[in-house]
């Protein structure tokens, strides 16, 4: 993607894995190619690097960018703990360099417009959440299933809803490997009342990436990858009468399903363009830094729940504490 | 239904709503119609009485049926509280009566066919089951969305794994009617280490019921009023090298996918006929009482845990025990 | 469902299959069952008559219930050619009797709901029609698909369009009863342009029932018992510039996707209430004779292609003639 | 592609639209870029060359391709008329050069599949096919839809059945630019009384890209796209009794449905794999020369019945004959 963003210039390749490199280099011939990251820090004329490896790699490469002076861009999530998420943040913003997480999601066209229908309050109160992120692999050996799919969904809903749940309980199972959890459920509170509920697995016969938002007037089905990828449905409860004597007399609203037109644009393609952007003109990309972090803390909240027989826990201190 | 089964013969009709009775005494000129249970208890004719009515007035009815000499067919749940359901079934055995728990979905083709397969062994051991029952409305004035939807996956469940879990938690809200909970996520835990989350919801912008099963060797989604109501696929995850120095080398199997051919039989025909059989021999339906009272002593601790902040109930014991 | 009809009572059952006659007996035990229909039309009482039979019994069975002074309501199509239809409706409006024909779907929701579409003018120009209406069976012994499931196609079309086809064309083959088409291709022209291709066929690994309409402003999909009957999408093809120099420049326009919410009356209920109401206010259903007989008009115009080599027939005139 | 293909070295881009070859030969940094193809031909170090050009401009680039001594690989369809198609193959021949045409589809993962169900004889006798290739745009404003979309069903039906039809026949309708028709139905009969009929469109609210086989043993749908691109239904009509007296006694029969694996290659990558590899082997890539031909004589056939009122044209002579 990066060699197709009109005012960036890849000069560098890097891979631990030689195969890989080669077969890479041989697409991008115009670009160095290396197996030691210390090539790209030494390299003055370089301005930013991108950072795809490991998820608990990713503080000491983004730690040495940042000390070489390179905007940096780290793959989801922005490191293995809020801890070193906050000192990233901390020294990018100390340096004066942009420190970007790929939280691809966010210039998704339907995760950006379903952000537009909440905020003109088309569904009302948002009452519940229910979402799965499903798929068969790839297993990771190092995290769970909560580090690998858990920051597409909590950076989704934390772009929503602008705020993090009060708190958050985790079930799951660690079914291929011993010890790394391959399937997980989520249930989060927020401070409004909503519920969340989301089920990530690497163990699901089809992939399914599927939320569904029930709100007071409307509901909404965002299906990623879907030929209509968002559908509003204009359905609801409806209280009839002032309840009397204790009784309540409810309908149901059915009204027509819409599935409102999608921008066709490349996510990633934006995202990058948002990086380069950033690089260029001196500023970080809007309002992430806070998001990247919070999506760590979550991460590990959940993650103490999961492996704590499901106590609930509040994430939102700095450090999660149990409740 | 009654009045097509071949051995039975429909005489009475009863409604507590005038309007409704008229409408039924209509269609079926050969039953004899009142708004008064006590006339079907006290006419010497009747061999058995079928009871339809809300969940806690089954307890009391079924009492007087069973009182009255009739043998019993009781709308699923057996009653409001595993002690009733106790009760009732100490009492027909007692008296030698058939007291019979509508969990239709046992008759169900789809369900019964899930049964032999696993009974088969054909998806290896079961690891995690997750589940959507949900739909929009309807709601009940007097019981959570537990009391309503729950008897039909935990009676299924049951069926299929011939066990109560080990553990239930659950969480969810109410939405539309203060203390009334609408949606609800149960979380169970079985001895073997099965997982099964469960969703079930009177909030949902389109009707699903439909439940997956992973398997060591194969996958299995059943979905009730689908074309193909169950798929199986032969995909899992494979482990490729006995594990060295910690290192897991696992690759995913992809196999065909496989829609059973089911049998159409109507499940309520099938139930009514399996009552009208039992009635007529003097046999209790195979197996059934044990289970309608699980299916209560589970819906109890379900409710326990949804109303008591999520804690983890244990079904088990005679009266269920927070743990 | 005539028994449950307000205004109406069910008096007599005739079925010469007397294990059927004694179970529908069984069921409306209110009704005097018979093998023989004269009985039905010696019944001095009985106002009207219900034939549900072989499609080539349909005139000889009209014929006497008219004669015996009975408003008569024929399963579709009304007639084996065109020729009996018009004397059915000759005779009934000579006698000032009702006769209408068991077009059901023309009191479908759905299809009302496209008729209003059409008449407001939401599509545009109509330009083509695509439609399948397939499934597994039944075969008939003594008519092709096209006397089995065009009387559907075909009164649905002429219901929105109000006009025939200026031409049809028929392929098919006749697969497993020989002289007997069990999947026939139909391709309508109408005067204005539009253009219509119908796949019919007994022989199809799925049941689907749907047609597409492309107009010049949007498109429709009309899916018969699909959760979303119809979808209109706001999609279609721009002319960008006036032409110039014989240079085209098209764009495509994409809006959203609308799924008009749909009344759920049951067809038909619908239908027989008109009957009855047409019965009792002694008026015929408001224009539906003339559409009666369009409809066997072209189904004898298709059967005639399909029999011979695929001519193109005008089905306008009083007698089909090859073009 | 080329460019990843392990035995091919791309060494020249040309394109008369400077912009994409701007962009091109950044991306390939590689390669020589040019807008005149002449360079190519010019060159001696050159071996192949790819044509993907406007329909009727492939005859005579791939004539001056062939001329110059160059292995030729030409887009689908391989010229804009059989007399064309046959000189190539002719020169090709004559020469010892390799000319091959990009029927994508031949290496399809699912058509290939497809292509060993029928060997294998599993759906039983086919009887008749009935395939949809429909989507919104893109308009060719030089050719209809036929040359446009024909080419993928004409060559995958050609691959499977091993023979060209004995009539072909077509009507549709020409309703964005006048004189292209963008939307046709086509109709074939095989000597052995199979019969298909072919839905092509760019004006239609949705892709879809479906084939239905029906065969005397089983069915089979092929979707191009869909998550499960194959699914065999065991479906089919059953002759309970030998007929006796003019009386067919069917029934159905409904087995399983079966998804299989489908292998997961790239069909580009495998089909100019297998072009490099007759390149360097000096032989043709097997069979798809007559093939190739075939196509273009299916479309002059169907094209010719498109633009004459729809007469069955017989498309196996050397130039089609009006039957």
């Amino acid at each position: 993607v990066i060699a197709e963003v009109d005012d960036a210039c890849l000069s560098w390749l890097c891979d631990t894995d030689t195969d890989r490199l080669a077969r890479m280099a041989r697409r991008y011939a115009g670009a160095q190619a290396t197996t030691r990251a210390e090539d790209l820090f030494a390299d003055p004329d370089l301005d930013a690097i991108l950072i795809a490896t490991p998820v608990f790699s990713h503080f000491s490469l983004a730690q040495q960018s940042l000390q070489a002076g390179k905007h940096t861009f780290v793959e989801k999530p922005l490191a293995g703990s809020s801890q070193e998420a906050e000192l990233l943040l901390a020294q990018a913003e100390a340096d004066g360099l942009v420190l970007m997480c790929g939280h691809t999601f966010l210039y998704s066209p339907p995760v950006r417009t379903v952000k537009q229908i909440l905020e003109r309050g088309e569904l009302g109160d948002l009452q519940f959440i229910s979402s799965s992120r499903v798929n068969l692999g790839l297993h990771q050996s190092d995290v769970s299933v909560l580090w690998d799919l858990a920051p597409h969904d909590f950076s989704i809903l934390h772009h929503w809803l602008g705020e993090l749940p009060v708190a958050v309980r985790a079930s799951g199972r660690d079914i291929a490997i011993p010890g790394i959890h391959d399937v997980a459920f989520v249930t989060m509170r927020y401070g409004s009342g909503l519920l969340a509920n989301l089920e990530m697995s690497w163990l699901a016969p089809s992939k399914l990436r599927r939320t569904v938002l029930v709100g007071s007037e409307k509901m909404l089905v965002y299906e990623d990858g879907a030929p209509e990828a968002i559908r509003i449905y204009d359905k609801g409860v409806v209280h009839d009468d002032p309840e009397t004597f204790g009784e309540y007399q409810l309908s149901y609203r059915t009204g027509d399903v819409i599935s409102p037109r999608i921008d066709s644009s490349e996510p990633l393609a934006l995202e990058i363009g948002d990086f380069v952007r950033s690089v260029r003109s001196g500023g970080p990309p809007a309002g992430h830094g806070e998001l990247c972090l919070d999506v760590v803390r979550l991460i590990e909240a959940a993650e103490e729940s999961l492996t704590g027989d499901g106590a609930e826990i509040c994430p939102t201190a700095d450090s999660p504490v149990v409740v």
